[in-house]
């Protein structure tokens, strides 16, 4: 506890965009992030009152970091499982536990324990040797998707393999793999949910994301055009996931849409992406949501503050021409509706460094705006 | 300009709760607000990450913390003309500037100037001795209102005189004043507008407040039932005050609706506790909205984010019962939609401690929601 303010102190392992969003909702609520950073010029790091420099995989700088919080959590997926359940066992308080977060952390344990648990999934196999790999595309068809069980994000770690020379290729690398059939998508889906300690669990409307190059690109909320039936049916699902796997905090579970239904694609266990709509969105942002759920207070209101809302991603451009202040100044003249949020990271090609929301009525004079408004920041041109 | 980001560096003088909000939107911009605070526990300095410890009537101190900005803006009214004239002379950017800042701090000059320029006011006087006074009070009928010129707020500074007694005890304090008519209100309003150094203005939606004890204690945006016609007669007459005393920032002015029509109480040259249902309720927050218009940015869209918004404050109750931390527990299982917003202060009778917005579609029930949720908070009892 925060002994000048009385109130509980959350501390975020990992000083990045999703700590610092974090912080500004952890501001709201009278509180400071406490924050692990491995760099002072990390994003949160940069706006933060209280950071920790130091590894996320040293066990004495986490121990350090945990003793003066009243609960820790995460920006990221990778804190060594070991470490976790060290604090747990020395009496911090750890949400996600680690018994949770080793299914955001390594695939192969997710696919295996979602089938056991009979939740629907793309076909998939364990791949301990090229054979497996040929014989599995043999089977479900050429091309497929090999994945790295661990340590993949926004399109890395993600492998589409045409064929049993790309699949030899792979395998020769040494990364321990699974395989999946490549799904006929309709489109993909994603729902948030919180749980508390507590246990009470509560869902955000589901969104459709939009992917190009491994990497999300826009948010749609509410995902356009999806029925009552399928909507309920996804958000039942990713409670049953943050029930069964004990999730505390955040749980995202994105899906594929297909013409026989949904299947999970993969799972994380913070702040994620496919919520920032939130911000501005619902009533209660993801980020307040995971504070509200590491702590065990009762859960905000999901509902969305807008009927159509859209979040794009930006993504580092080329450097050169314009600033991103000269950017800024043109995007607001153009539309002052439009809602920013930079992360305090150098620009490099392909990195996330921020993200636009655009809400309103329609959602295709929305989507229009917010891509409009990415491309503009991105690229320096409309 | 930050050098890690690119983006400019705003200070803000002060480390309130208002540069702790200002801290939040300033992030989402990509920037760290920059703060000179009188103290490491000042609800800012808890959780920005670039705090200089200084006082604000001190012109090293101010001139040290200018350095390393782009653009200086105010928390407060209280750092000396004189002061800010120096840096302006300096060649710092310093927004609001003393020439229209002064019409906030001094009650004899805002009186004068905006008489000068034809807006509408109560009948006033300045008092140079207690003749004055008396002669006032005779004229216009006791009791009347005095007010101390300068660092009056949240009801300090003002006086209610029934008679020539009282006045008489008055005067020997010494405090400069003038003296108003006890106006017969309707009710109390509030505009908020923004100018920008180029001369852009946007105005928020009128909103009523109320006031309890000369400390304002809900704000209900939309104002309910207003004219159109009084509604646009106040933002022209907000934008008039804006535009004729060269305000750069945001500028609150506070209004008493008579039966006769709309007339100047207070003006205010920051972002105002009139302005915190803009957080959620409104497409640009004030906060941000002010970071817009000091930097020169066009500014952002002030449309209401739902039709009935209402912000009540929660004022330090009287210590013992149930932890601020409790009672949060409780009005979060109670109303699951409530914003909540903590300042980090420690509680004492009567200071504003934080606030609370709730939002919705009938303001009625919206401002029972709000009202409840500030007593419980307050309180600690329904």
């Amino acid at each position: 506890m925060d002994t000048r303010t009385g109130l509980p102190v959350v501390g975020m392992v990992g000083g990045g965009q999703l700590a610092r969003m974090t912080h500004q909702a952890a501001i709201a609520l009278g509180q400071s992030l406490r924050v692990l950073a491995q760099s002072p010029d990390d994003g949160a790091a940069l706006v933060a009152a209280d950071v920790q420099i130091g590894e996320h995989t040293d066990l004495d700088a986490l121990r350090e970091f945990a003793k003066s919080c009243d609960v820790v959590t995460f920006d990221h997926e990778h804190v060594p499982s070991a470490h976790i359940r060290a604090l747990a066992a020395e009496g911090f308080a750890v949400h996600p536990g680690a018994d949770a977060l080793q299914f955001a952390q390594d695939k192969l344990l997710m696919r295996t324990r979602l089938t056991e648990l009979g939740f629907p999934a793309p076909r998939w196999r364990t791949v301990e040797g090229l054979d497996d790999l040929v014989q599995f595309g043999d089977e479900v068809g050429w091309p497929v998707i090999a994945k790295a069980t661990r340590g993949g994000y926004d399109g890395r770690g993600v492998f589409p393999l045409s064929d049993a020379d790309e699949a030899a290729a792979l395998v020769a690398t040494g990364t321990p793999l699974i395989v999946e059939e490549r799904v006929r998508l309709v489109r993909e889906l994603a729902v948030l949910v919180a749980r508390s300690p507590f246990g009470q669990v509560a869902a955000y409307p589901v969104v459709e994301t939009v992917q190009r190059d491994g990497i999300c690109v826009e948010v749609l909320a509410p995902a356009p055009d999806l029925s009552e039936e399928l909507a309920v049916a996804a958000q039942e699902l990713a409670i049953g996931v943050a029930k069964q796997l004990g999730v505390v905090g955040l749980l995202a579970v994105e899906l594929f849409q297909t013409a026989d239904g949904l299947l999970v694609n993969e799972l994380a266990m913070r702040p994620h992406n496919s919520g920032h709509w939130t911000i501005e969105g619902a009533r209660t942002s993801q980020f307040e949501q995971h504070l509200r759920a590491v702590l065990d207070y009762p859960l905000g209101e999901t509902s969305l503050a807008a009927p159509a809302v859209v979040m794009a991603n930006l993504l580092g451009g080329e450097p050169g021409g314009m600033s991103i202040d000269e950017r800024l100044h043109h995007l607001f003249a153009e539309d002052p509706g439009i809602k920013v949020h930079l992360y305090g990271k150098q620009v490099r090609p392909g990195r996330k460094i921020g993200h636009v929301t655009a809400l309103g009525s329609d959602m295709s004079s929305v989507r229009a705006r917010a891509v409009r408004a990415a491309k503009w920041l991105q690229e320096g041109q409309w």
